[in-house]
């Protein structure tokens, strides 16, 4: 049972989406409750007049800045849904908040109620990205634009934590590098590799580059969080570029509009596995506090795998179990 | 005209696909000349009896170490054909070399001949992406692991020397970063947007996320080595990806065949089009040399497509404009 708060307003869709996406989640996982946080106004008319029992709205009567530089959540309170969100998470009201609000907001209101472990200077985003055999997980996809050899075995601590309950007891990792040969890319990779291959209880796999996170072969994939958006992004253009231009060749004509019907049916359990929506819902990792980031243009079908992410994360007690991990690391 | 020299050993492949992909291009292309440099032994069998007019075998002796440190060409000579073919270039017996060998060869070998111009402290390996539109230029795809503000200009000098001959009179031109809003990412590309911002000749776009490069929109997009690896890497592995769930589909029954039949004829002009071999043949930019790096596994297509770039080169005077833009950059 994890009792889950929602804020309604971050991202592109706001309460009219993510409201019946909820309501859904909840009507179908009645063991599980839902706070949801939201402006009274504009959540009022897509709320219906009953709720479910296992649901409550919490109204709110201020909204975060649109142009909110994040470090200004440090020194002033808008009395925003989110921002109650984490007040009743911090008072163990709740057991995690899912948001589609920026990275930046949802790392700085982290940072208000304490700070992140030691063992990594700031909050990790950890991911899952859909490849051809089964998510797989992948850090940092967060604030960190380079990463020096304690900050990725930060990440691989953070990541074993989280893979080792889900998975195999001996996780497969992997650290994402410009070739595979031990002496190639930057001193702080070929440092964290030789650390890497001496931690017990982890599958060490050396380098891989980018094409080979696809596979699926692995369980962690450790980068830093500027190659680590850069990959997913091109990813993502890639497969809407591709899709697009099979779509495209499949309208129109009648022989074309046969041969999509036919071909959807084929493909769509193929595209299932792949179809990013699927994978939503990052872990904001390193503080006792979970935080589940869903993407900004997630539709009701993303959302809803966001809040499920934020009910794995509870039940696998996934936050604890990577402070302890943490802890080990600068023991 | 251009007189080209071929390394038929660098890569996967070797002289019984290179030299038939390189005859076939010479023959279709009467007007260039090509030098072919081999081992005798591995290329005779596959040399026709009589070369055609415009093309030359060069035999050598040696060949490269196969667990060659780049490092050891700085202090010793193999006498392998690689290394006559950039002899005969500083030579000025040929306009250009062409090969599929290792980066860190190909730039270890330029260092022997002389340095890069001091406006970028390495070579810079310019590509090209395929895209929805048209192949847009990239750098670096290189040696640099990061890059600092000066190094992102140079690659900006260098890409805008390409392109404003090739295309646009002012070619578009966005930084890689992890988000598309001004105040965004490391401190390095702030401050090189600040400083394109003023560029004349250069339609300067800001920021861009990965998944827009695919979108085909811009002449040139510049980040650092690492990055651009992970970009086309990932590239490439979710589009394999995509093509064999794809294929996968369409073999089997009957019915996938003939999908796969109709589908084929209708998707080729799109997939002509994203088809990474077509776009083959990197620039190793920022020296007076003009040396064209193919992929380590390309086929023929590929390889005549690197073969192509190599006159285009030399036909734009690609080296010797870079060198004058590179010169305006630290006046």
């Amino acid at each position: 049972m994890a009792d889950l708060a929602i804020d309604l307003h971050g991202g592109d869709l706001g309460p009219s989406h993510l409201i019946p996406a909820s309501l859904r989640y909840f009507q179908q996982h009645p063991q599980h409750n839902g706070l949801l946080f939201g402006l009274t106004d504009s959540c009022k008319p897509h709320l219906p007049t009953r709720l479910p029992a296992n649901v409550d709205f919490k109204p709110c009567h201020h909204h975060l800045p649109a142009e909110l530089n994040p470090a200004q959540l440090l020194r002033h309170r808008y009395g925003s849904g989110l921002e109650l969100a984490y007040e009743t998470l911090a008072d163990q009201g709740v057991d995690a908040v899912v948001s589609s609000e920026h990275t930046g907001v949802l790392m700085a209101l982290m940072h208000r109620h304490g700070v992140p472990h030691p063992a990594v200077d700031r909050p990790v985003l950890v991911s899952w990205v859909p490849t051809a055999r089964k998510p797989i997980v992948m850090l940092d996809l967060g604030a960190s634009f380079s990463a020096s050899a304690e900050q990725l075995l930060g990440f691989a601590a953070i990541g074993q934590a989280i893979a080792s309950e889900s998975r195999a007891r001996k996780p497969s990792l992997a650290l994402l590098n410009l070739g595979v040969e031990a002496n190639k890319g930057p001193h702080s990779l070929r440092l964290a590799a030789e650390q890497l291959r001496q931690w017990p209880d982890l599958d060490f796999r050396g380098f891989i580059e980018a094409d080979q996170i696809f596979q699926g072969r692995l369980d962690l994939v450790i980068t830093d969080g500027f190659t680590g958006n850069a990959v997913i992004k091109s990813a993502e253009g890639t497969l809407d570029l591709t899709l697009s231009a099979l779509r495209e060749q499949l309208q129109g004509d009648w022989l074309g509009r046969v041969l999509g019907y036919f071909l959807n049916r084929r493909l769509k359990p193929q595209f299932v596995r792949l179809d990013p929506r699927r994978s939503n819902g990052a872990l904001l990792a390193g503080s006792p506090m979970t935080v589940i980031k869903s993407h900004g243009d997630a539709d009701a079908l993303a959302f809803q795998a966001a809040i499920g992410r934020a009910v794995d994360a509870v039940e696998g007690r996934w936050c604890g179990r990577i402070l302890d991990r943490l802890d080990q690391l600068i023991r």
